[in-house]
């Protein structure tokens, strides 16, 4: 199966590129008060870390984007400033270096947006055009009771005309909203409508296991679909699990590795080794590897010999023993409680990239 | 958007139909070695409570047999007892009262594979054809390195003769592969060459968090083109949790209700309640609740208001205080802190269903 991707837009954001063939960029958005520059810098560096590309700090005042320059100083990725109808905020994000600035074009006068879209033009960054079914315009709602895609849509195409009017083209679209389906089609019906990238989420998913499944679904969905340039999990949890679960899925379609992908039996009646605690455990030591390595761990030979056969390490388990394999091959038996200690001994041997590895690009 | 199921053979498994316009099932499948009947009760019984609807048991001996029918008696749903090469241990199985079997008919010699389908026959009970990458007939292997969904569901296609061959039809078929895109390759093949109902999963999909992902992303996939009778999410990890996700994947796509549907925001520097906190106690709370319910909590209104007005209840952080939403009305302005109190007492209200709801069917 071969995902097509849609050719986007090329569009520059800081030491990125996203759209075209560009890598698809994993972002996240810190919760902290970006006026407490500390706390930001510090959760920026653990998501930077965790392996976030772009990252995105709420701007609801002055002191907020006043600290843009010197959080930039600190930070290696590119920053984007979210701002919500202060003018004054998105110029001063601007002037203070922000890569990109997240905005509603349709919340500010002509006049303040003209302002905006020039100094945007001057420091030659992005703007997104954060479409969000929560926060859609009085008109379009006013003949509803529900916001639905097409009103979405609608409202996109709008804000992207208000940027065009003013021959600003280097945008980022998102549209989002807090299911799936609906999420799904609005983004599926604006990619025939335009060729800006996009930018992919649910809005406000929920905790982190329904959040992360109703992000899993519609975010790999469209993905599949071949639609999407940069993506974002939103949780309600520490922004570093977005980070993980957008890599998560990332990697579950094949778009992009990075360190362990470990497959491993949900055991039943038939294990002959502790596959829950040793996956675990392997998932925690592989936790920041950055090459990529394929890793079975399968309680029994009934299914344990095919997945050792297309793995890079495999433990499978047999009667009273495990057997160690290693690019398909038998390495040795072992006694199953030897078991983590042999695979972390061949873990190590593995020479461990700084750089995240960037598989194929589906065109 | 609608999804358009795709109706296939309806099959009847202990007191549950699936197929047609049936609902989709959650199943999952006893890590306890079923020769033990205390720890493999107690393990049913918990995945009862969670929403299981149809459970799995390993059968690797004839202890494990023989305990089948004094499990059913203690258990409300459907039993499938899976079985590996042994013809003796498929036929106790039936005859101590599984609801189903399943097996690779290929495994067996044609005489055995009579004798098991004509207990079958004479019991009533379906054939779940189990097709894994991990297990592919050597035949099948020889001519490539790595399993396709091609030769899987050549697989398939051949097992679902041998049983036809034997005038037996009640079957179900699943074509599991442990990655997404080879396990949607497959079930999109084979959907289109049979009217069985399919059973969907990710085999060994991995740990808590990554097989969640890939679960979702193709168990979500498959579903959104109609594809899909009953699901198993299978995880390295307690079958519960299996359980869990299956429900968040059903529900993320309204496929089914089931209890809380939580909208929470992932808060930013704009957040005026502790969103995190909240959510992570309101889902706690909920977890056993089976009417269903749309609950928002929103840190600010930039969102806030619009989520709300979408909940039957909703928390909207405002200055240094929170609104109390109920369908979308304004019901009181209450101090940040007293917040889970409130939401507590609105949450006791609701009446608590015995029986899940079942959402419309799309046909």
């Amino acid at each position: 199966m071969k995902i097509k991707r849609k050719k986007t837009r090329i569009i520059k954001i800081g030491n990125k590129k996203i759209g075209g063939n560009f890598p698809i960029l994993v972002q996240s958005m810190t919760n902290t008060p970006t006026s407490n520059f500390e706390k930001t810098i510090k959760q920026i560096k653990s998501l930077e870390k965790a392996g976030c590309e772009i990252v995105r700090v709420g701007v609801p005042d002055l002191k907020s984007a006043k600290n843009i320059s010197k959080i930039k100083k600190q930070i290696k990725i590119p920053l984007v400033a979210d701002i919500h109808f202060s003018a004054e905020l998105a110029i001063e994000s601007i002037e203070q270096g922000a890569d990109k600035i997240r905005i509603n074009p349709g919340n500010f006068p002509k006049n303040q947006l003209k302002e905006i879209v020039g100094r945007a033009k001057k420091r030659k960054i992005p703007i997104r055009i954060g479409i969000n079914s929560g926060s859609l315009e009085k008109d379009l709602l006013i003949k509803h009771n529900q916001v639905t895609p097409e009103m979405m849509v609608k409202s996109a195409l709008r804000n992207i005309k208000l940027m065009e009017d003013l021959n600003f083209y280097e945008l980022v679209i998102s549209l989002k909203a807090p299911d799936a389906l609906r999420t799904i089609s609005a983004y599926k019906m604006l990619s025939l409508k335009t060729n800006y990238p996009l930018h992919l989420g649910i809005t406000e998913a929920g905790t982190e296991v329904s959040g992360t499944i109703k992000s899993a679904v519609g975010i790999g969905h469209l993905l599949l679909g071949g639609i999407g340039d940069t993506i974002r999990v939103s949780l309600s949890a520490d922004p570093v699990k977005e980070i993980r679960v957008g890599w998560e899925i990332l990697k579950s379609l094949e778009i992009r590795e990075k360190g362990a992908k470990i497959v491993s039996c949900p055991t039943c009646a038939r294990s002959e080794i502790n596959v829950i605690e040793l996956s675990q455990k392997i998932e925690q030591i592989t936790e920041e590897m950055e090459t990529p390595i394929k890793i079975a761990i399968m309680g029994c030979i009934v299914n344990g010999l095919g997945e050792a056969k297309e793995a890079d390490l495999a433990i499978v388990g047999i009667k009273k023993a495990a057997l160690i394999f290693k690019k398909g091959k038998v390495l040795k038996k072992i006694p199953p409680k030897k078991a983590l200690g042999e695979l972390r001994k061949e873990l190590a041997l593995k020479k461990i990239k700084k750089k995240s590895g960037n598989r194929k690009i589906n065109n």
